[in-house]
Formats: C-alpha cells, structure tokens, sequence
C-alpha cells in the first residue's frame, strides 16, 4: 500500500494511490498518516478499504510530507561504506546518530531553500524507515513489527554549517526544507527485502549517485532495534540510514548546489522526488 | 506570569501560579500551552485573567512539563567558560548545536531513569528558553521578541552514550526522561535579566554545581538570533543554554547517578526540580 498525504502545507489529507495508480482521498476514514493510525495492525484495516470507490485527487496537487506529526527525524551517518570513504572518515564501529530538526521536513517536491550564508549544499538520497509503534529495547528479530513502512528521504546537507562551525552535525542538516520525504509511505509489506533496494540522485539530469541499500553498513532492524537502546521510538518518528556515494562534497573538486539547480531522486519501488534548490530570502 | 502543566502524563491541563502561590486551572481559557498560546501578545491576555477566580488545583498534583508539543528541543554545548575547562573542551569559536529528543522530555519532578548499559548518567542544570513566536533570521537586537519565557532545564547526560558510543552527542542526550523541564514557563516579563540568575544543583543534599548566567559566553539574545539564522524557531521549541561547572563528568574521581540518588536542581526566580533517579527496566 502506498500512502501519502496531499494539500497546501500545513493542512495536508491522507490519500492512498490504488491499483491504476490514481491518488483516492482516505480522509473519511483516517485524520492523518501520524500516531496509532501508523499502527501496522491499523494499516491493515486501510488496505481492505476499496480504493476504487474513494474520491479520486487530481494528480496536480502538491504532494505533503508522507507522514505527519513527526517527533523525531533521525538520521544515521557514514552508513554506506564507499560513502565513508568519499567522505575521508573510518566506518563507524557502532552507527553514528544524529537529527534533523523535525521543522526540516517538506513535501518531496517541494522547493528546497538554500539559506543565507551557505556556500556548501549538498544532496543525499536516503531510505528513509517509518516507525509504526512505539519501540523500547527491542530486539533485531522484532525489530520490523515495529516498522510502518519505507519512504524516500532527501538528507539535504550544508557541509560547512555541518563540519566548519564549532561541533556536531546537526546544524548544517535542519535548514527548513533540508528534510523532503515521500512521495509515498510505502507498507513494508510492499518492500520484500529492504536491504537490495536500488537509489539514485540527478542533480540537472546528471545522475550523481546510484547505489543500493545492499551495501549499508548497519542495515533496517538493526538500526531500530540499536535506536530503541537509547530511546524510545514513536509512531511517525522517522530514520533516515545514510546515502550511498556520490555526494557534492566527496567529488574532486566538489560540487554544490546552487539556486535554480533541480534534484531529482528515487528509490526502487518508493517513488521519485523533484526539488527545484532556490536562494532563502 | 508562571505558567505551568499539571495531571498524568500526556493528559496535562494548562494552569497558571496565583498571587498567593496556588495552582490555578487555565483550561477554560486555553486548551493547553503550546503553539499560538505562547505568543507573547497571547500571554498578555492570559496575564489579565482574575487568577484568584480560577479553579484552585491540589498542590499534591504532578506537574508535567511546562510547555507541550515541543518540536525541537535544541542544545548548547559547552557554554560556561568554566564547564568547558571541566569537560577538557576549549570554549567554542560560535556556539556548538546539539539536539535532545523530543521525547526525552517529562515533567520535572518524574523519576529519572538510567537507561540500560549506562555507567555514567550525569547531571546538568541549565537555563531553559521557551520560543514564543517563529523566529527566522531575526536580529539579536529584537530576538527576546521571539520568546515566551524561560524555565529550569536538567539536561541529564550519559557520557559514556555521548561521547564513547561512536560520533555526535544526541546518543548520550535523548533517553526518556532525560528532559526535565519546568517546573513553570515564567513569561520573560517576570525575569528582569537573564543573564543574572544563580543557578545550582544538589545530589543528595550535597551541592555540585553554584553558578550564574552571568557567566554564559552566548547569551539568551545572541543564541536565539544565532539558531534562527540555522532553522525557523517555532512556538514551544526549547533551547537548553548549557551548564555550568560541577558535572559529574568533571569531579576527580568522575561520579556518575545511581539508582536512588535524587537530584535536586534549580534557577533564581524560575522555581525548583527534585528528581528520583532509579533503573530503567
């Protein structure tokens, strides 16, 4: 089942796409993608509805974040191997955590802004777990039943905001707008084996990365049973598990995204993003 | 004005503090304090109330904590000149950026828990402020126009998590409970300046740490103007300001939280926290 959410921002509904691919409006049955409706038991009260009976949403609206209400956006680092070393640093030898501000999130495709001062703006597509219920100490082999679903995640990034203004990543990666997700929450039912999932990025046509989940270091249920370690995880949390090679900043000589640049990016069987970079003001 | 939230958790009402001291119910005029409420010309309203007519609440009441729905919770790290010579850190060149889950936030006298595997839970009063109103690329000149208030913050750490567990601090920072804050949202009105507030923190009666924000190297104004250059800065984001010396982390040997120790900690003019610390099971 592919979910999503449509609308102006900030009062998105909840949609589903059905079997021909049209958008149907599932708001008379749910409020929003975000609290006990993420439950997979409730998700599978959704997938029995008849999709082809709901209203159908032009395909022009604008497409929402794909969950809503998110409390945490947490993101892993140097979680692809070839990207650690792109990035000159050793492969972690436990995940390396850090967030996003939840306030990052947009729909995915949504203008990103590029914020004053930024000289360093680089792009990272990401496979992006949805939590479905609330998660503490779980083990790995549970670790799934906790999961909703699977998103695209663009992990945008300002490199010098995030490695050359005293400490800690998280100010260069919580800009507005640095956090598109969706189009779709895809069930994990839908994703037989998160771990061989092909992904790419375009910036201008040029593809830029073009990897697969095959090669994390720290796979899915790993990662949320490690997270559920040091805190609990709640339902629309959402954990994006690092980008493959072929960001702007590994390139010789880099490259960064400047105003008028267009990123497009996917995820096999997740859907595509398309974000049109432009000056904050 | 001291605003504050009283009831189980997740199930809190809004209430203000009277004349008189006692706890008044506010939710008849005001579903809860969060978002468009914290704007400072909504606080004013709330100031005008009668608060002697309100409906008196139980002084044996838990308190929550003083804010809901905090989207961000965000950190300064190494902020007293003299914490970071404690910490064996040099004071930073601009202000170091870290993130507390959301989620680790509770009421502040609600047992702490230690969080399974940790060896070095440690304390950290902190002065809390409470945004008011978006804040984005504002001036340090009209930045207290964007905050609502402030209140005590325990940022409760776990140095092993943060700094021996692999890269960046949320790890040490995010575990439930870990985000004591209040007891009161006091609107700024009522705190003439601060950057003069004794702070201090007792574990078992004994004092660790007697500070002031007097020595804050970034203060209030500065940092709001600062983060909001980073990240719009919504209603009921908090921003913990750092600590001052006497840690844990800091004493010769280090002394770490066990279960039963209880912490008491608290700011001039900004009301007291005592926490029972005990295992997290």
């Amino acid at each position: 089942m592919k979910l999503l959410r449509y609308g102006a921002p900030g009062s998105e509904r909840p949609a589903m796409v059905d079997a021909n691919g049209k958008i149907r409006d599932i708001s008379a049955h749910v409020a929003d993608l975000s609290g006990s409706v993420l439950d997979p038991a409730n998700l599978a009260k959704l997938a029995a509805l008849d999709a082809s009976s709901l209203p159908e949403v032009a395909a022009s609206e604008r497409l929402g974040p794909c969950v809503a209400n998110t409390g945490k956006f947490i993101c892993i680092g140097l979680n692809y191997s070839d990207h650690a070393a792109e990035s000159g640093m050793a492969v972690p030898p436990e995940p390396v955590i850090f967030m996003k501000a939840s306030s990052a999130i947009c729909g995915p495709n949504d203008d990103v802004l590029i914020p004053r001062g930024s000289e360093k703006t680089d792009w990272e597509v990401e496979l992006g777990i949805v939590i479905g219920k609330k998660a503490k100490y779980v083990s790995e082999a549970e670790a799934l039943d906790y999961v909703a679903g699977y998103c695209v995640s663009h992990d945008v990034s300002e490199r010098a905001f995030q490695t050359e203004r005293s400490g800690q990543w998280t100010k260069g990666k919580s800009c507005d707008t640095f956090g598109p997700i969706g189009p779709w929450l895809v069930t994990k039912d839908e994703v037989a084996d998160p771990q061989n999932l092909n992904m790419w990025l375009k910036v201008n046509g040029e593809t830029m990365q073009n990897g697969s989940t095959a090669t994390m270091v720290y796979g899915v249920a790993f990662l949320v049973s490690y997270l559920s370690q040091f805190m609990s995880l709640h339902p629309g949390d959402v954990i994006s598990t690092g980008t493959p090679p072929g960001v702007g900043m590994g390139l010789k000589p880099p490259r960064y995204l400047k105003p008028g640049d267009v990123v497009e990016l996917g995820i096999e069987g997740l859907g595509t993003q398309k974000q049109t970079f432009r000056a904050d003001t």
